[in-house]
Parts: structure tokens; C-alpha cells; sequence
């Protein structure tokens, strides 16, 4: 049984991995390699760790799959953790309709929490972001996660218009990937932290710099915690202790993975709407995926029906590989 | 039976309508009224008129209906068209995977040829665009229709990359939605029309910017062909025959239409990786719907399931109507 | 002396070359050069061609040059054409206070007209710009050109806010460099000719898909006009002609110019808020510079008080001078 | 007598107010008024803080005043201070060439250091951007500050490129405008501290965002510095201290007056290159100005010359008033 709402809220706090989707080389969901990635997290988490599970996001490519087998994806991720730590269900569409019927799918199943991306194929007015947000929350009783992502939306849900979101009654919390320093700042000023969570999307790096501004960033969404978890875990401890040197030191150790990353991005070039500087890799899910192989968790084959995600080169795979070595992963 | 890719080539040109898709007022599609507005168009083709039907686009909302609603829409069109002017269906999904689906499905059903557009969610680099392409169209005999949209895929294809992609043996066409006047001429260079047939996506307004260089744009999308083809088509016609002052005056007949949904537009305010200035409409849709209702087409009430989509006040409905009463539509 | 605002209206029509500003190895303004250069536009105007000469523009480097030294290029040239053609004076500076203290310069010696780019420092709101354009035109008698660059300034003068422009007495027309195909149908709409003249910016190739709507736009401003006039005088013959497939030929007979110029630019990479289909290029200068050496006219060596502008490369300058052979140039 | 390049990077820390220079309402700098203003930024300082003084910026309206102006600004404020405190002077300007003739001005009347904003009229590509530094910085022996300003420059420089801007000698500090929560902790990981000195110039929000990252980034530049010195050192205090709950605390002191700010500046509308999100405020000079005045300083008068910086409307004033009050400034 999901959640209420409101227990939810009090439980979202920590580290929260968005899971790969492992496939076989044939395309297919490699259902058993689902379980056992989840059954990883959980096993971290029951460490006594504050870990929150997001399954079905962009990173678990969605987006590449059915909307059957994103159910069966879903209802596996939430039997697998059964109650032991929180789940947080991607049921992004690019419109209301069909966002409404995901999202009441998870509900039906048991999810803790619906995440929705704000519209990714038309974009939102700021009116129009209002009420799809407000339409969404009211079709279900489960939490929503408003999913802030210029990156795939082309478009920002500012400071005031996420204060005026965090009062519909069941819109719990925010996974925030601005990549604007200022507007952390004013979120931390105009949200209050009853109505709603804040949650950083864009992984470790961001988080520093949000949770700066009165540490009410609460946790955020990362790659590393799926076959690495201590490592961002000991950047979340030390913000949470207010030790914000110790973070950063905690937050170097990434460094060899972080810079391989860069330098795999650098060699991707588009003509693109967004300058160079505002661009979200499109590469990550592959080196993540490579990771989760190399550590003997199952990241699985690239397949082509993955496009626009490109493969990592036979070259590229070696500097992951040498990247994990130097943080000592493998 | 589909025409053949070079088939479809030769007969592609003149206007192509894409077509709206009306709802009930509970939300289900009005498929009676889908079948009307389709005979609508065949009727005025039937004329001795160049016109080619665009069904499942971005203005058919195809991405608020469910995978089975589109198939059932896309199948309903053929049926109605029953071969007596082309159709191109739209396939646009966010990864290669889920067009390839519904591509072999369009192929399947008798669809003359299927339009995709640039991956929406995650954004394609210049080489992870080509292997998308490339990927989805050999997946399927039928002819393959770049649809170039900035606005809805966050990147564009620069006019070198469209001559790489137009020497891929089953792309056939693009639909192009550059706002970019140069990338007119570059196309009217590099582009070999035995290639790519090269079609505008913006409408009307955009056709004569791209057709003055050396008429190598053989037609254009366009909303007004649903419901008063009349306009668009002397436009056609008028290019065609190189006068271009006649394709102006004709244009400036659209004008009460292009004034209401400039104004309408200007309402809606959005935060935006956009520029004010590259930000294509989201009202068109709920604009050409109440048109569509206005001459006796079936264009259905709005419901909310279409968000991000915005309704129309009731005074913008008057601007509308009043619009279509000073070009004698109704 | 100079003409009134109404005087120079009429005879705003035609090429406009934006002269080079040629300068010695040590940095120094070669006056001679910038006097030969101008008698060779004169000479071409006086075999009875519509020609307007722009000079201290963003092409002539203006901005590299002091003041003063600005001051002595304009009655330099203004002084050798001696009013046998028209000439525009550039007197754009990043405020309102300097910008009037030039165009007051630029009315004392004789200027037809004085040029103002969109202010370039701190970027203008709609209605500050409306006050920037009506607060310089009201310091001077002669006639102002709104210079609409997106690239240099960041802002774009829409459509609707030209149109209020344009009823400002002494403002008397725009140089439009709008890279927005749609722009230039809406100016054409909204801009009563008598209250401004139309003048494409950006060159020939916009030149094309702007004068389409309605032939509004008089002319271009241009590179070629200062060394090879014949080229862009033929287009704009065929333009004014109405006859637009033979302006399309014309403009083909540049392409071996275009290419190089494009190849050269994609050379250079920068880390922008422009995409990159919307960056102007940094090198035309250069390229332009060269061209006037080798057909005998004054372009001058780089020397690096030009930076930003960047040399080209032995390499790239043989690419120049193929693609001039090419056009039959040199 | 300036100091050495290495000297000035030792005493680069603290709050760096960047000064307004005041007019008459005729357009006159109030010379008395400049001398007066630059004494109570010494006075705070001698009560043993650590301040820099930074004139003839973006703030100081440079633009707006001709180069002899902009001479006797800078001589009136180094007199003033008289080697108490360390002075930055703005010597920015659109090429290579004017920049280094105010460069080397600087350099003469004993500026410690002259800050060179990235060329703000053609756009730098990366390696122009490089050569350009490189150009000036080789012109004179005092230090450099690059100004790293998005908002006017249009370019951004990454932080492999500022890493390599570092090594150049006499490059000894940024002013770094980068919105980008992400390269503040880039920077802090590819420069070293003693090859150059982080500031940050966006003010005291994004100093926290950005300090937080090993505390690597020494100052920031600020408008309160002038009128309000307490609001920012409080916040400078804590940050040095380790502090960063405390520093939150002080930064929202200063919220009556972010929020008059942001909600002048929601007023004014762009058509712009820059996102929303991403412009930078034209209302804060005269924001400034009027704090100024309020507290017996010497802001002055807005005039026309100013333009495209907007007035502020009555009403404005006593927003700004209000927030003052509560503040307890006034």
C-alpha cells in the first residue's frame, strides 16, 4: 500500500538513485537484472541509510519503452522493495491525459509517489504549467513530484511559480535540476518547506550549491548511488552535519568519474536551442550502465533502439573503466 | 497498398493539411468526425487540386492519445483516403525503439509514408541525430519524412546534415520547421531534389520565404487547408506559377486569421530556453478546432486531458470568429 | 550638406556596401586606403546603379577606433563622396549619451543619416528601447536608421514594436538583420513604407526571402559591394524586376565566396548564449579585407588590436582566393 | 604607485562594492559627489575590513561617459583613496585596442589592477577569447581581472578556458558572472588559488552558491558595499568562518530590498537572445542610486543619457524606500 502524502513527506530525505533499465542485447527488459539493481539500493538503504528509490525517470529511459513494459518495470521495482524504503515512480507523458494514466496506474500499484516532468513536446505558458500540474494532483491521492528539467522541457518553473504549486494539497515535493545558482537561493525563500520538498535533481555537484542556502535541500538524485552509494551518501552526512568542507572534500573523491564524463560529453556536438553550457549530457546513462556491469550489477548491452542515446566508444569504455579504478570502485 | 518511397516522392507537393483531432467532451475521440474532416480534404483534392493529408502530427495531439487511440486514427484516415491522395502518418516517438513500432505499424496499414520528428526528450547530438534517422528508416520499406522542429526537439539539423540524412535511400522528404531564413537558401544548395522533396513545416507565411529560392520547395504544411483550403491553395498556386506578388496578396487574404492568433498568443507567457521569438504557438490547435466547428467541421470541445494546450477565453473565441468573418470563411 | 529625413528616404534603395576600415601593420587607419575604397563605390554608383554607401559600421570597426579617429573616417568619406551618392554613418555607442554626442557629429559634418545599432552593453526592455531610438532621434535634424542586430545588441526589435518606431519623425529606416523568416512578413504587414524604409541586413541570401513578401524591401547591405559590385547588383536588378528565379541564379554565382566563408567560420567555436545557427560570424571581416587586396583595392594586413576578430590562417586565405578565382573575380 | 600583479592577488578578498557614478540632471558627473561616495567605502574599510574598491564598471554607467570622462573618474577615485585600499579600475571596451589604450591609462594614474570584460559587441569564439586576454594583459604590468559576464558579453567562458586564461602572468583574478551553479564548483577544481583569485560578481546570493565549494572563492562584488557595507561583510564573516548557516541568516537581511528589486525588474520586457532567467536586471543602478541618496550619499538624478537603464517610476521609489526602511537602512 503507497504511502499517504503527508508520510511520504517526512520520508523523502537522502540519496535517491534513478535506476538504469537493463536490456538484453535483443532490446528486451532484463527483468531479473531490474531486481537485482533494485535489491542493491535496498540492501544500502537497510544499512540504516536515508535512501529513496526513483524508477522509470529519464536515466531508466522511459521513454525507450512501451507503456506495458514500463508497468511491469514499475510493479517489479515496487514488489522488489516491498515497503522498505520509499519509491518514487517516473509516469511522465507529454500530456495530461496520458500522464493521468500512468500516474493512477501507480497508484493502483502501490507506488509512494508519482514523478512528472513538465511538458516535453508542446511547452508549457506559466498559466498552462499551473493547471497541468493542478489537473495531474487531482486525478490521483498519492504524492506528485513536480520534475523541473529544462533540459527536456525547454522550459523553468521559476522560484514564485513553484511557490504557488507547493500549495495544491498532494504536490509533495520538487526534483529540481535549474541550473541556475540564484534560483536555489529563492527557493529556499519562497517554498515552504511544509508544503513541499526540495530535492535537487542534477546530482551531488548541484547539491552543494543548493543546499547552502539554509539546508533546506533535503537530498538529491544521482547516478553514483545505483553501484557506488557510499560515495555520494558521505556528501549528503556531511551537508546534513553542516559541514559543507568535508562535502566538498567528499565530493572530489567523484572526481575521476565526473571529469571522465565531461570528456566523453565534450566530443557529442548538436545545433541546439540550448548553449553548449546549459546542455544535459546524453551520454550518462551509458556510462552509468557501464559501471553497473563493471561492478558486477547489471547495467547490460547498448541497442540501438536506445537512440538518441549513443553508445560509448571502445576508448571511452576504457576511461570509465580507469575512472573507477582511481576512486577505487572496481 | 503504400506507394513506393520514389512514388510517394513524385507526388508529394501542393498543400498538406495536418489535420486536427476532435474530442468529446469527455475526452474519447470523435472518430465520426475524424472521418468527416478527412473526406473534407479528399473532396477538395478531388478538385484537380495538389493536396496531401498529414494525420497524427503535433496539431493531431497524437501524444495525448494512447498508442491504441493513434493506431485506430491513423487506420480510420487510410481507410477514409483510400488511396485517393497521399497520407503521411505521423510515427514521432522520443526514442528510436517506439518509432520504429509505430513506423512498421503505419507500413503495415497502408500508410504512403511516416513522419518522424527529431527525438524530443533527450536531445540528439549531429551524429546520434543521423543514426536515428538512419535507424528508424531502415526499419521499414515505406518512404521516411524528416520533421525538422526546433521548437519541439530543442535541436535542429543544420542544413549540411540534412543532405547527409536525404542520401539515405527511404528518406524521402522533410517537413521543415527552421524559423531560420538563411537555412532556406543553404537547403535549396546542398540538397539534390531527386534526394529529399523539401516541404515547409511553418505554414504559409514561411512557404514564400523558402520558395523564392529557386522554388525548390515543392509545398507546405498548413492549419487552414482543414477548413478553407481555398486560401492556402491560391498561395500554392500562385508560387507555382512564379508570381510571387500574387502568392503575397493572397497571403495577406489570411491576415484577420494570422492578426487573432498573434494576439491570442501573446497572452500566454512562458519561462523558457526559447526566445520569445522562436517559441512556436500553443493555441493554434484550440484556434483551428473552434474554426474547424465554425464551418461545420468537426473540431470538439476542449477538455483538459490536452494540457499544456490552453483553452480559449470566450472573448479570444470572438476573435476568432470574428477573424473568419472578415475572410468570408464563415 | 546634408539631406532631410524625406530626401534621403527616397533615395534609400539599392546595395549598401558596409566599407572595411583598412589599416596599416602598426594599427594605424590608412586614410588614403579608405579613400580609394570609397571613390570605387562612387564610381560604380556613377554608372547610374542605386547605390548608398554605410560607413564606420560594425564592418568598418568602428568600435576598434577611438573617437576621434572615427570622427576622421567619417569626413574623410563623407568628404570623397561628396555627395554624389547617398552615405549612412554608423554612430553606434552603448548609451544614449554617447550616441548623441556622434550623431550630432555625424549632422555638423554632413551625414545623411546616422545608423544606431540596439544598445550593446546592457540589454534594452521593449519600452526602454522605444525611449533609447526616440531620445537620439530627437537630438539631431538628419534622418535615423534603427539598426536591428540581435547579435551584437541581444535584443530584437519585433515587428510590432518597428511599427511604433516607425512614427517618429526623423526615424527613416531600419537595417534588419532578423534571422526570423517571419519577421520580415510581419514588417512588411505592420511598417507603412512612407513611414520607414526597409533595408535587409544580414546580405544577399536574406535579401531573397525578404523582398518576396511584397517586395517592401528596398536593398541590402553588403560585403561584395565594395569589390565586386556586379555580383549583388545583379540581384537586386532581378529583385526590383520582380523577377526572383533570376535573383536566385545571381545569387548562386557567390557561392564559391559563401562556402569558403562558412567553412572558415565553423572553425571557430565559442561558448555562447547564442545557439549556434544564430551566431554572426567574426571572420567575414577578414575575409572581406583579403578580397579587397587581391582585386587592388585597400584591405589592409590584420593586426591584433582587432581581437576579437581573428586572423586567418595561410590556409583559409588560399580558400579565399579560390573562391574569388572561382567567381571570376580575380 | 599601483601594486605588483602578485601583491594585489594577496589583498583581494572581502566585499568588492562596484561604485555608481552620480550625475547632475543635466548629465554632468558629480565629480564632489564620486569623492565623497569613495571615502565611505575607505572609512568602512579602515575600521579593519577587508575591501576592495572596483570603479568604472558596468555599474559605474562607464559606457555612458566619454574616455576623458571615464580618465577623470578613474584619477578622482585613486586619489581619493590614496593606496588605503586596494582599486580595481574597468577598462573595458569592445576591441583589443581601446582596451589596452585604457588599459595602459590605468596602469599610469596607479590603478592596482584593470578588470577587461569579454568583448561585448563580436562575440570571442574560444581561441579569440584566449588571444584577447592574452593581447591586453601582455600591454601593461599591473594585473588583470577577467570579467567573465554572460549577460553582456554573450559568451561565457568555461572553466577549462578560464583555467587557461590563469597561466597567463599578470592574469590575476575573475570577476565571474557565471549564473551556473555547476562551474563554481568547476573553477574550484581546475584553477589554482595562486594562479588566480575567484571573485564572484553576481553579489552575495550567488557568493554563498559558489563559496561553498571549498571556499575558494574569496569576495564578491556587490551593490549594498556602497550604502549598507554591514549587510554583505556580515555575510563575507561567516563564509570566511565556515559559517554558512550564519551567512544564510545575513543574506536574508537583505531580502526587502532583493524583492524590491526583483519585482521592478519583472516590469520591464525584453525580446532577447537571453532566457528569462538568465538576463541581468536594468533597473538595479538606479535602484542603487536611489539607496544612495536615501541615506545622505550621492546617487543623483536619472537622465535620458543613461538610456537603455529605464528610470524607476514614483511608485518604484517608495518600494525602494519601504525595503529600506525595514532593513533598517534609513
Amino acid at each position: 500500500m503507497s504511502m499517504t502524502p503527508n508520510e511520504f513527506k517526512k520520508k523523502l530525505r537522502g540519496i535517491v538513485p534513478v535506476q538504469f533499465c537493463p536490456f538484453t542485447k535483443e532490446g528486451e527488459v532484463d527483468m531479473q537484472g531490474l531486481k537485482e539493481n533494485t535489491k542493491f539500493i535496498v540492501d544500502f538503504a537497510k544499512r540504516g541509510k536515508d535512501v529513496v528509490v526513483l524508477t522509470n525517470g529519464s536515466t531508466t529511459e522511459f521513454y525507450v519503452n512501451s507503456m506495458e513494459q514500463q508497468k511491469k518495470n514499475i510493479e517489479t521495482v515496487i514488489d522488489t522493495v516491498s515497503g522498505q524504503i520509499p519509491v518514487i515512480v517516473g509516469v511522465s507523458q507529454p500530456a495530461a491525459e496520458p500522464t493521468i494514466r500512468m500516474a493512477k496506474y501507480a497508484e493502483e500499484v502501490g507506488a509512494d509517489c508519482a514523478m512528472v516532468v513538465s511538458p516535453f513536446y508542446h511547452h508549457a505558458s506559466q498559466e498552462g504549467m499551473y493547471q497541468y500540474y493542478k489537473t495531474v494532483a487531482e486525478s490521483v491521492n498519492i504524492g506528485i513530484i513536480v520534475y523541473n528539467n529544462i533540459d527536456v522541457s525547454g522550459t523553468m518553473i521559476p522560484p514564485e511559480l513553484m511557490a504557488r504549486l507547493s500549495k495544491i494539497d498532494n504536490i509533495v515535493a520538487v526534483k529540481d535540476n535549474s541550473p541556475i545558482v540564484g534560483d536555489y537561493f529563492w527557493k529556499s525563500i519562497l517554498v515552504e518547506p511544509n508544503d513541499l520538498v526540495l530535492i535537487v535533481g542534477l546530482g551531488e555537484v548541484e547539491y552543494l550549491g543548493a543546499a547552502v542556502y539554509g539546508l533546506k535541500y533535503r537530498g538529491f538524485v544521482n547516478l553514483t548511488g545505483n553501484f557506488a552509494p557510499d560515495f555520494p551518501y558521505a556528501i549528503y552526512e556531511a551537508v546534513e552535519a553542516g559541514n559543507f568542507n568535508k562535502a566538498y572534500e567528499a565530493l572530489k573523491k567523484e572526481l575521476p568519474l565526473f571529469r571522465a564524463m565531461a570528456k566523453i560529453q565534450s566530443r557529442r556536438t548538436s545545433i541546439s536551442v540550448f548553449p553548449e553550457w546549459l546542455r544535459a549530457p546524453t551520454t550518462f546513462t551509458t556510462v552509468g550502465k557501464l559501471a553497473m556491469d563493471l561492478v558486477g550489477l547489471r547495467g547490460g548491452p547498448y541497442h540501438q533502439g536506445q537512440l538518441p542515446i549513443e553508445d560509448l566508444t571502445a576508448e571511452e569504455k576504457q576511461e570509465v573503466k580507469q575512472a573507477l579504478k582511481e576512486m577505487g570502485v572496481i
